[in-house]
């Protein structure tokens, strides 16, 4: 399925942070806000856009190229007329579609899933589908939103002004190349905003609405809706496998550190690497054995592990999310534990050389595999069904800060011995008890 | 959707195997046949059963009960004239069937596969479909077979005895009510066979063929059908992530192994818990440090290998496999592992006092782990595409096997650490090329 982006408006509301920027190229998080609407339908399995450019084209054009470096093929269409409405910037990509298509804003912001379910519809002939808003968020400029009555799940009205309306346009739609037909009779009329098309097919009862639940979307118009956009991605960027520390200490951090990450061409996998070398710092440093030097390495390890959430965060913000690199990194962080624990227990056993830390760090290191090994199965399936502190990584390498700044590693380990190695057994004994969702 | 099942004969040439049982239910590898054949259907997806009975059928009702054990539904016809040809024990079952069913013969043992992809066709009107096997394994009793002539995918003539044949019957069939009618009539003229009713529906061009395959399918008929069976499943039991050990030693034994404990009501989770208590075993023998002790507990961890591949060979056996199952003796084995490190890593510092050996046992049992935790995507990934020697739990083992015996404890962790870890970076780097395909 094609998708056909409008790109050609002024946007002067976001003139502040345009600069000498079509609107579609403002940047948000990484990525230009079409490049995100790109990249979100290639998510939902999109592959082909033709997008429509007119004021400032040449950048855009000049940024997406053929689409190659997005792994999707790029077609333009230009509209020296993007002052007339939107309608108009529509109707100039007619001959781009003979099938049912999406069409989608440059400026529109939006979760993925809503078109998974979009394109799932079996559309029938001549009809075409507006995706609408029944509860707004109160971030939804509802002044300048456009307006929609529905009845039945067809559209009757549509516009900015209307004062009998139930929902509001979200700017996805699903058509029928019907549309094209709808504008051409919207414009001779002298509308020539797309709702003009909409109300037409609304008249002939071939406008469906589609409710948009809770998903998420929002249109950037304004500097308000921009920062309220870039609150709600780096939101949706929290897990709910994150633990305890995670959630309160870790995110918000890494978080920051991701957003200024995001600016720059740094692949996740690097950030992966970096936060490998910040636990390898740590590991050479506990080793030492000195309570300055063990502390330290106490703190690098919290480091490392607020650093080790933002390959993840980095990939999601800009679409470069991958199983490898998901894999990559969890193999990476099973090294970095086993060499913070030996570090520990090679430092602790330097100074004080009793035998029994190396029998404590064995346990420690077992517990800590496999509360990472048993963590797999148990975020499947248990942490979907009830609320639990979850035991974890964040919590973990908190626990060898807070051991390695009071000068108890044998303390430390033991602890961690014991805890990693209560919850993996009784995760065992929980999962049991659910196997039958296991077996699901 | 439905099956039927076909259990009312008297099956006299493998009566030496049934004594004084009825031939479905003759015992093999723990199940007996029309067990089998139902927990096969159930793996396929179907639920419901339907049994025709005769010949000692009361035994038959008496073991298989309503289904419950089984989880599924199980109804009987009784058929009194089980002496009359097998046509006669499907009409029987007329009244249970007003849609399309599964036809199924209780001494015909096969692949879950074949029904999965027969269950998925769509049956025009009136059609039927009969599994052929084009070109028949060796251990197919061609002399005792129904032949059957096919072309176009349509059956022409089927009987025991034609002359101009290309496949013969596997007693599998999707058929639609229309089948009655066809045995009505072939009875009426005089045959009171199967056959005889998929001739008449072949005449009318509605018998379509469908071929088996490669997928296996036996009929027990005879003894050495029986043994040929019995090979076959046990074949079946070798995986294709199978390392070099496993392969040439720890499968020959266990399958043995688990052709025993089939006999009896063993769980394989307990099975799981048996070959970890041998481990253990293992550990605190180790732990001793004394040759004698060392050399022993080498030789159990070795056992304890052997054995660790009887609990998924007895759960594909009974047809008990669970992702909870599988999942605990991943488990299981990684504190197996940990404990026999830990064990030759105490033991030989007991004797040695030199504390070199804690660092080398720390690396022999993160690469331990790291060599199972990173198997997972290597086997999903890698496995399927190239011939290649795995380094996994079989070969770890039994190098702390030919170790022990050495008495070579510091050598062998050594050799543990070095392989493992080498391993497993080299999976990193492997799948980083095939990241492409992880991410499909």
């Amino acid at each position: 399925m094609k998708a056909l982006i409008i790109a050609a408006g002024k946007g002067t509301r976001l003139r502040m942070l345009a600069k000498d920027r079509p609107k579609p190229l403002v940047r948000l998080l990484g990525l230009s806000l079409i490049e995100r609407v790109i990249l979100t339908a290639r998510e939902s399995g999109i592959n082909e856009f033709v997008i429509v450019i007119g004021y400032l084209g040449d950048k855009i054009k000049e940024k997406l190229g053929d689409g190659r470096d997005y792994k999707v093929k790029i077609e333009y269409v230009e509209n020296e007329e993007w002052e007339r409405g939107n309608g108009v910037s529509v109707l100039k990509a007619k001959k781009h579609f003979k099938e049912n298509f999406v069409l989608l804003m440059a400026d529109h912001i939006f979760d993925a899933s809503i078109l998974k379910r979009l394109k799932k519809i079996d559309l029938n002939e001549n009809e075409c589908i507006l995706v609408v808003d029944k509860s707004p968020q109160e971030y939804i400029d509802l002044g300048d939103a456009t307006k929609v009555k529905t009845k039945d799940g067809y559209i009757q009205d549509i516009g900015k002004k209307i004062k009998d309306y139930n929902c509001i346009d979200c700017g996805i739609f699903f058509l029928s190349p019907s549309i094209f037909k709808a504008l051409e009779e919207s414009i001779e009329h002298g509308d020539e905003t797309l709702s003009g098309g909409i109300r037409v097919l609304a008249r002939k009862g071939k406008m469906k609405s589609f409710d948009v639940n809770d998903n998420f979307w929002i249109d950037i118009d304004t500097v308000s809706s921009y920062k309220a956009a870039e609150k709600i991605l780096c939101k949706r960027l929290l897990k709910k496998t994150d633990g305890p520390v995670s959630r309160y200490l870790n995110r918000p951090l890494s978080i920051r550190i991701s957003k200024i990450l995001v600016r720059f061409n740094i692949k996740p996998n690097l950030i992966s690497l970096i936060s490998f070398g910040i636990s390898f710092l740590a590991f050479l440093l506990f080793c030492l054995g000195d309570y300055l030097y063990v502390a330290t390495g106490g703190i690098l390890s919290q480091i490392s592990s607020i650093v080790d959430g933002c390959d993840g965060e980095v990939a999601r913000l800009k679409f470069q999310g991958s199983k490898y690199g998901a894999w990559f990194d969890a193999v990476l962080d099973r090294y970095a534990d086993a060499l913070i624990i030996l570090g520990m227990v090679y430092g602790w056993w330097s100074i004080h050389s009793e035998v029994c830390i190396w029998i404590v760090g064995f346990f420690a290191m077992m517990g800590s595999f496999m509360n990472s090994y048993t963590a797999i199965k148990y975020d499947e399936v248990l942490l979907k069904r009830r609320e639990n502190v979850r035991v974890g990584r964040d919590l973990r390498l908190f626990l060898i800060m807070v051991g390695a700044l009071l000068g108890q590693i044998y303390y430390t380990l033991f602890v961690l011995g014991v805890l990693t190695n209560f919850v993996s057994l009784r995760r065992i004994f929980l999962l049991k008890k659910y196997k039958e969702v296991l077996n699901e």
